[in-house]
């Protein structure tokens, strides 16, 4: 059985009774009925994640995927395609948006060069980059598909290896991205995967004016109408419109879910991978803990087609990771609540009288 | 000239050139421009509030004011009044919801007695909590004034004098609220001083029935109908339909931005405090950080009449300073946007090429 098949099988959900016994805590607290809201739901998410009362979630890792994008060439972004590989060398330098948001979080930051259109090997001799690369960026999805439905499979369980490598070291990923034009196979994913439009679900990336933003949507019309992804195989979705990092992510995912880990997934693009995640292994979103609502439009959509509430709306759109890092507190106040508050009987608080 | 006086007198706004200086890193961060949204614009307000390109954000302390209702006799709250001194009793003891979120942010609780109805001489002497008690209880806001003129006055120069006590020790402030029936007392000030009816802004508090709902709801109305409030008049507001905690946040606002340090506003009751504090100095919600949406029906209407956008938005109702005290990482997050993340220039990355 290959790696993913093998961890697909092993995704089970939630564990009902661990979130019954969070939840039978939580109706106690010394404060009026569920009065702390969404941190109480998240705090029996993370009960019947990890079937624990104590859920660990102290050591923390960002793993941010970098890959690059043959649409590129099509001109769906602002900034040239040499931007992956600086930002990645950014990201080993510790100066990225990432850095700042995860060090504040206490999380380290893994950069994974998944298929970035340059020569990486320094930054991974050097131990600062983990090597996956599949190939120097995926074909350009307007004129064919993306990558091959084997390097498909080669993107998704390398983030699987990468989070059972890790398994020991950490107890709470986040994921992140970073690819230059990778909103536009993101849109493309999410178009396919919840049957929208092009146009309903592309937004303005980097920063597109509104005639760059209809090329971009016209280029993803096209590169449906080429490829016809089949939306009930999500390796064909990602094989004809995705993308390496998407694919890693993905991978990331199910990797965690596989482990009964939480999951942070950060914007749009790890989104993308969490819908891939989703459509090979539906049980998978039952770890994912979304982290924020992005400014990119497809976002809301993708987050009601997988249930998911984000937990943080600041009209953020830079990706790397920097909105799961920013959760990362969050979670741990989730844990917090679960764990250090007294309830009425522990406090001698008089309850409710109505 | 008094405390009060003096304090207003001193408050200015924003400083705008720092504010500037501020955008024009912001502005060259390695990044498309401003996407991290939100942070960005808590980083100039960060600024402009301090004068500074590092605001000092690193000692935290979350001011707990507790006080008692008058009205609670008429049936508003779910809960006996005698949870308002078991509460102060359960912060002194750690095992509050405050306490957990604020270990969590690194910031200390000031529990402060502004008028509880009970002996908390012991937990003063033991110099747990700080004693600016007033009364024991304001009076019923349905059959009278809530408190004299000079008792408004006098909570709201404690609230000053507790945050320039502190100034040295403290760089922010967060504020927090105990106190039973009190979204009643806040529900009649935002009616008030934003002209809307006691239904449109009345909730159901530690989580009230539809009929207790309107029950209370006819309280506040009987309450502004028997005192008048006079909405040009803070003061007037404050001593005839407020409270000694209300009154003590909007001195912990006002002190704060006299002292140019941020204050982080937690929920409804809060920020009845800050429309207080707005209502005689309009310049200080320049100070105040939103922390969260409250699920208290009123707290959205609070925060437009403040031109304010709340940070979290996660179906908390719990008050104590709860909200401020969760917010205080995503402060912490602005801080370090402006402060650790390279620009375009440092990091040597393209920019955008259209």
């Amino acid at each position: 059985m290959s790696l993913l098949q093998a961890t697909i099988q092993q995704i089970r959900g939630q564990n009902q009774e661990w979130r019954q016994q969070a939840k039978n805590r939580l109706d106690q607290l010394a404060i009026p009925h569920w009065a702390l809201g969404r941190l109480m739901d998240l705090a029996m998410d993370l009960a019947g994640q990890t079937c624990c009362m104590r859920p660990p979630i102290a050591r923390k890792a960002i793993i941010t995927m970098a890959g690059d994008h043959g649409v590129a060439i099509e001109g769906v972004s602002k900034f040239p395609q040499e931007v992956t590989p600086q930002m990645v060398a950014n990201f080993v330098n510790g100066g990225a948006g990432i850095n700042a948001l995860a060090r504040l979080a206490g999380a380290d930051v893994i950069v994974v060069d998944m298929g970035v259109a340059a020569d990486l090997s320094l930054l991974v001799q050097a131990g600062k980059v983990i090597n996956k690369k599949i190939a120097f960026g995926t074909a350009n999805m307007a004129t064919g598909p993306a990558m091959t439905r084997e390097q498909a499979v080669q993107s998704i369980e390398a983030g699987i290896s990468i989070v059972n490598s890790f398994s020991d070291h950490y107890d709470l990923f986040g994921t992140g991205d970073m690819g230059i034009a990778n909103t536009t196979p993101s849109s493309a994913i999410v178009a396919t995967l919840t049957k929208q439009s092009p146009t309903a679900v592309t937004g303005r990336g980097t920063g597109l004016d509104d005639q760059q933003l209809s090329a971009k949507a016209r280029v993803i019309e096209q590169s449906l109408r080429i490829n016809q992804p089949d939306q009930s195989d999500g390796l064909d979705v990602l094989a004809k419109v995705g993308g390496f990092e998407i694919g890693g992510i993905a991978g990331v995912i199910l990797g965690a879910a596989a482990l009964r880990k939480p999951v942070v997934v950060d914007g749009f693009i790890s989104t993308a991978g969490a819908l891939i995640a989703h459509s090979l292994a539906p049980t998978s979103r039952e770890f994912i803990i979304a982290a924020h609502r992005s400014m990119e439009q497809g976002h809301k959509i993708m987050q009601e087609h997988l249930g998911l509430s984000p937990l943080l709306d600041l009209d953020m759109r830079l990706g790397e990771g920097t909105g799961a890092a920013l959760a990362m507190p969050i979670i741990e106040a989730a844990v917090r609540i679960l764990t250090e508050v007294s309830t009425f009987a522990e406090a001698a608080v008089a309850g409710s009288d109505k």
